[in-house]
């Protein structure tokens, strides 16, 4: 392999995981972006090639261009880079479409020049990204694709992600309805505040999530991996939400949810035979409905960005 | 050691730990009440002796009778219990004074009986005492005086107690100024809904907490020990609050707030030495105010409510 180009695979990740509302996330292994970052003698960054989506090739316009512009900005290095984007996660899916794309132009540049920065400092490059996407330059997506895993965003100013342990035997099932949701109206239609009696549930809840995760405690998971503040408001803009949720719990998920903003649905589940049950019947009501829709079944990715073979 | 008849310590406890409010307890080392506990032939509880407060013996007005009546109604026992308790956790203090009553006589009746309830029974029982104490079967300070340790209160309805790992080097320090605020005035001061963007924050924290402990990331523990919904209200009833957590902040506490609804203060320090210069720093405060009060250093007590040779 020529150490001035790699091809990365870019996971999709799930943010917004039940309870833990604005702060955990985690990364996939079944479904990515696929890229390739190349050094280039001459100084600048130019986006050669973009397929699966179309979108806009302009730097400033393109996520992996804003992110990639705020780690050179950082960086010293005095050359280039070109980079080559092969979408396979949809756009406003709700699986960190954009996400994937700018921590993975970040995470391939750094690699290139020898990793002058850290883990931290990559989620900070690709937040820039998010901003360019979403108005907000939050990390719930591109913490967890680029530390794997499971993530924990205590707060974004300053910048605290913590890597949460991840149990071995946790699956994620994924369900994208082919339909579309903006992020501005999933955001306007929360309410800006809430009860402490719903808070303290979600705090405790929390916590009891994150120490089941430790414990490797599925029953624990699985009694934490509920969402009283801002699921039932946005299940309403998800046709089906309420009976994929039924349909998943019933096929032995531990927990059911909107993954970041939506269309998106996920379920976690111990084993992987669990998990591929969970996706069927989550995507037979959507079926029922004559909805079309992507199904996906996936290990926890517990490495985020990873290099491929060329 | 006679089987019919024991003598535990019962220890005192911190609540609503910092971002916990409502779910997070501690059980402490240092100070605790004493009681003894015996089997006798006579069906029925009686309380027979009392030291150190002046508290009712009448069983339904005493918060050690009302859980031990629940214990007993519960229980396939045919005889009977009789109950000492020796107070050296003062009333409204903030440290579990009901709860250690309480739990303890629970505890202590269990185990007369070769433990025919599980930790989590005993927590329920132990509530009931609670309920005549403050109105609310809450379990914050009875789940740890029980348990032992940090635990988290996920759900009272139905109980659901989580305990969590305990850092070895942690050890806290407790300041009762000698004031009286009422429990119930703690609880009216507060506001019944609150921002979701101050929900986040404290969900992260408690989230990150969690992670802190079973990471034992003291680092972590102590960028998590905020409280951004209740300390702000709370401890305005506590005179000197601000000056005593600048000074446990600056003497090396990683993490300083409200016991339970207060007057106490509490503080968590790495390492016995740091924790008794914190103390320390405390205290000047309330001397400096002409205010007594009772200092404590006290490492977490890992095992909760504990025998003691009669």
């Amino acid at each position: 392999m020529n150490k001035d180009s790699i091809k990365i695979f870019c996971p999709a990740t799930i943010a917004n995981i039940s309870c833990g509302f604005d702060v955990l996330g985690l990364a996939l292994s079944a479904i990515g972006d696929e890229m390739v970052i190349k050094k280039v003698r001459n100084p600048g960054l130019s986006i050669t090639k973009i397929s699966g989506l179309d979108l806009p090739k302009e730097i400033h316009k393109n996520v992996a261009g804003v992110a990639g512009l705020a780690f050179m900005e950082a960086s010293e290095y005095k050359g280039g880079f070109e980079i080559e984007i092969y979408k396979k996660i949809k756009a406003g899916s709700g699986i960190g479409s954009s996400a994937a794309s700018a921590a993975g132009a970040v995470w391939g540049m750094n690699y290139l020049l020898d990793s002058p920065f850290s883990q931290h400092q990559l989620v900070q490059f690709a937040m820039a990204g998010e901003k360019l996407a979403s108005g907000v330059a939050h990390a719930d997506n591109v913490a967890p694709a680029i530390y794997g895993g499971f993530t924990l965003v205590r707060s974004t100013e300053p910048l605290d992600v913590i890597p949460i342990h991840v149990p071995k035997e946790l699956y994620a099932s994924i369900i994208h309805p082919h339909i579309e949701i903006k992020t501005s109206d999933s955001r306007k239609i929360l309410k800006t505040s809430i009860s402490l009696a719903d808070g303290i549930k979600q705090w405790g809840n929390v916590g009891a999530l994150v120490a089941g995760l430790y414990q490797e405690d599925y029953g624990l998971i699985s009694r934490s991996l509920v969402d009283h503040i801002v699921e039932p408001i946005r299940s309403i803009l998800i046709p089906g939400f309420d009976e994929v949720k039924h349909e998943a719990l019933g096929a032995g998920a531990l927990g059911c949810g909107i993954s970041g903003s939506g269309p998106s649905i996920f379920a976690l589940s111990k084993g992987l035979k669990t998990a591929q049950k969970v996706t069927q019947a989550m995507s037979k009501v959507f079926e029922n409905m004559d909805l079309s829709y992507d199904p996906y079944v996936s290990k926890i990715n517990t490495k985020g960005i990873q290099i491929m073979t060329l």
